[in-house]
């Protein structure tokens, strides 16, 4: 598997492209409207938000993708057009209607996005207006990268390219999604595309474990905004045999996807709202899956254990308070935790450690906090950031 | 019911006092080892952390508490006594025993209370020279109360007195914990005191509801440190018949207590680490007690409406949000919204309204929320504080 500096474009048959619709209101004139176009017909599967009041825009989508196809997403930031009543309804429809339309398909055929404020009707006259400026190109992936970015300061994008027998297969993908502390956070919208054919069920399949050991695995969590997307096209254009579960090629079908699914899930983490560092939790030694899951993003989304890697300090008795309130079995006497490698605590007992020489170890831009629960084989990675006073600062003043 | 000003000296019989032992390493020299200490022997519940690995004191405690009485608590700040090995049981049983030989009682009469720093054995030697220099008298209350603080700013304490017939009785409390966002926090404790005489399984029940309208209903929550501790402490020193669950007097009783527990709570919100404002989240409509609970605590424990009301935003799209992801069903269409009064969503529709107006209205100390489901009849109020620049700064400078 090659790692590629590329993202939703970098499948073949993949076309994408952004204007500045003045959706956002600041002035920089940043793209806010974008499309994402498939020469192809795809298979498609999407996870959506778990809230009970989803957007207009979620709604829609979930009803276009009943039949497990779409061909084209058209996406925005600026709004969200959540909270807004039927005319969120109509807005999300004519967004549909005005992308299939530009690109000749039918409106449910096109996936609706859109992240931003709440309660505030989406602009349309603007989207009418800008519509027809936007063209799509194979170099458009970063365009679209950028124009669903809202308080993300970088645009997150991966690919990886894989072969099944001599045939080259991609999978790309960028995504956006800037609050910090879970759970309860700006939205998060990701897209993940690929070239290869997959079968409907088993794209699914993929997509949700992909998911699972990226996306919830970070403090963004997906189940959280009115709005959160997960979606994947898999337009078959690189050619080969359809894969199914049983496909020789399925696990390193699986394997490519949640690659690009991490690599875009530790991307949030790291441009978190007013994030300084990645923080990386691995919980070993838990007796299920489940358990080292849950110990890891307890840990990872604590804010006192945030605040102190903020701080420069390793107080690690933070990291055994939230294992011990994750709601798994923890035993003090079998337990032992790292610090950027340093055993600060050893099966029940504090590690005594040099102050200025841990201090300095945790002023890094990533810092990795190891938990060894000593009851069994299972393990799991999750990420996060640090909590910052600039984290206050842009929730504080990004305004209604 | 009368208000009074004092805390858990102001019952009958109930003395308590305070020292300096040198526990806190900074040096401001304010009290942080105490003594609580009824003339009498007392029926006795609590409510301990539900976390998994609790801190030595209060696995002691809930031993000495087994036969239900108690009639003394050592405290100490500066130190948990937490996640130490063996040498934490060890220490918090010399500390009983210090407290139970200077006092005359039983080790067994003795709760052992301990807040700081965890991963750090207490210094015993410390304790054991300042235990004499403690003085007990009627007006430790406030001694005992401030002696319990580590970033509290001021202590906090609330006393009512009522009548059943002829007899006076009261009701006295003191709390600590000045940690932030739920889940994950600095320790609570907590420390009723009465001169009624209650029967113990009244005691219990009464300890518990209580909480459940108070200290569960803030953002600083009672599961989540290894100390975390709520006690009430019956003497019988006023005189009168023992209250039950069938006594007359026990809905006054319970009203006393839960009237003392809520002021301690809001207390404990309003002190929370660098928060400017209280916020008052108050969920109508709903349809059972549980769903109105859910919903107000989630929108209370919601950092993005944290910022907002630090940020002085009106953003009732935030708590919408955290509303509808608080698990409880919720209709966007029945779904009514006042902040500070006045109604910013009606019905499923956004109310426009004057920014200007809005944001001076929030800029105010308390801030109070009100949502109406339209579903129901059953009403929960919540309590939490905006999420600023300081409590990150705290956090991160706190030290292990």
């Amino acid at each position: 598997m090659t790692v590629l500096k590329e993202g939703v474009t970098s499948p073949q048959g993949f076309l994408a492209g952004a204007v500045y619709a003045g959706i956002k209101t600041r002035p920089d004139e940043k793209p806010d409207l974008t499309l994402l176009y498939s020469e192809h017909p795809c298979n498609a599967a999407a996870l959506f938000t778990a809230s009970t009041l989803k957007a207009a825009p979620v709604l829609l989508s979930q009803k276009h993708l009943g039949d497990g196809t779409a061909q084209a997403v058209i996406a925005n930031s600026g709004c969200a057009n959540a909270y807004v009543g039927d005319q969120g309804r109509q807005d999300a429809e004519e967004m549909a209607r005005l992308a299939a339309s530009k690109l000749g398909l039918a409106d449910s055929d096109v996936v609706v996005a859109s992240t931003g404020v709440t309660g505030q009707a989406m602009p349309m006259e603007k989207v009418r207006i800008a519509m027809p400026a936007i063209t799509l190109d194979r170099a458009g992936g970063d365009s679209f990268a950028r124009a669903i970015m809202t308080t993300d300061t970088v645009p997150k994008q991966a690919a990886v390219a894989f072969k099944l027998g001599d045939q080259e297969h991609r999978v790309g993908g960028c995504a956006k999604g800037a609050g910090m502390i879970h759970p309860n956070l700006a939205t998060m919208l990701a897209f993940v595309t690929t070239d290869a054919p997959v079968e409907s069920a088993f794209l699914h399949k993929t997509l949700q474990e992909a998911a699972a050991a990226s996306f919830n695995m970070i403090s963004v969590d997906g189940d959280t905004s009115p709005s959160d997307t997960l979606l994947i096209l898999a337009n078959g254009a690189a050619g080969g045999a359809m894969i199914d579960e049983r496909s020789e090629g399925a696990p390193l079908f699986g394997k490519a996807v949640e690659t690009v699914c991490v690599e875009l899930a530790k991307g949030l983490a790291r441009d978190a709202e007013g994030a300084t560092k990645l923080i990386e939790v691995e919980v070993v030694g838990a007796r299920t899956e489940h358990d080292a899951r849950a110990a890891a993003r307890t840990v990872v989304a604590s804010p006192l254990v945030k605040s102190a890697v903020y701080g420069n300090d390793p107080n690690w008795g933070r990291v055994i308070a939230a294992v011990a309130r994750s709601g798994i079995t923890v035993s003090e006497e079998t337990l032992s935790l790292f610090w950027q490698g340093t055993c600060l605590f050893e099966q029940g007992h504090p590690v005594p450690f040099d102050k200025s020489a841990m201090s300095a170890a945790t002023n890094q831009p990533e810092v990795r906090i190891q938990v060894d629960l000593g009851m069994g084989r299972a393990a799991a990675v999750a990420w996060g950031c640090d909590l910052t006073e600039e984290y206050v600062k842009i929730n504080a003043e990004y305004t209604t």
